[in-house]
C-alpha cells in the first residue's frame, strides 16, 4: 500500500526558500503571486494491506523521523 | 486561491534521499517498509478566482520553474 506524506513549516514560521522561490516568480513576470510555501512529499510504500494500521503506522514515522515538530506539520493521504 | 504542485522524480529515475530514508527506517526496526521516494512540494497563492486559469498559470509555472522535466514529473491540485 502507498501512503503520501506532506512535511511542511508551519504558518508562523518563516520560510524562507518559499520566498525565493516567490520572488523569482515575480521577477519572471507572474505579478499574481501572493505568496509560496515549500515543503517535503514522501511517497511510502508499506508491506500493510489494512488501511488504518498503514496509516497509523505512517504517522508515527512522520512523528519519529520525516517531521521536527517543533517547527513542522504533517499531513498524511492514502493513495 | 491555494494550488498545490508536487515535484517528483520520475520513476526511473535514481532516489538517492528516499533510499536513506527507506533504510533508516529499517534501521529503526520498520521492517514492512518496501521503498520511499522524496519529493517536492510548494503552496503557490494566486490572486485569481478563476479556477481554469489558476490551474494553467501554476502548470505554467510548474514548467518553466519548478520542474525539470527530464527527470521530474510535476502534479497540481486545486485546494
Amino acid at each position: 500500500m502507498k501512503i503520501s506524506a506532506i512535511v511542511t513549516l508551519k504558518k508562523d514560521v518563516l520560510d524562507p526558500q518559499g520566498k525565493v522561490v516567490s520572488q523569482t516568480l515575480r521577477n519572471m513576470g507572474y505579478d499574481n503571486i501572493i505568496n509560496v510555501r515549500q515543503g517535503k512529499y514522501f511517497e511510502i510504500e508499506l508491506n500493510e494491506i489494512n488501511k488504518e494500521k498503514a496509516k497509523k503506522k505512517v504517522e508515527e514515522i512522520c512523528k519519529n523521523l520525516l517531521t521536527n515538530i517543533v517547527i513542522e506539520d504533517y499531513t498524511i493521504n492514502l493513495k
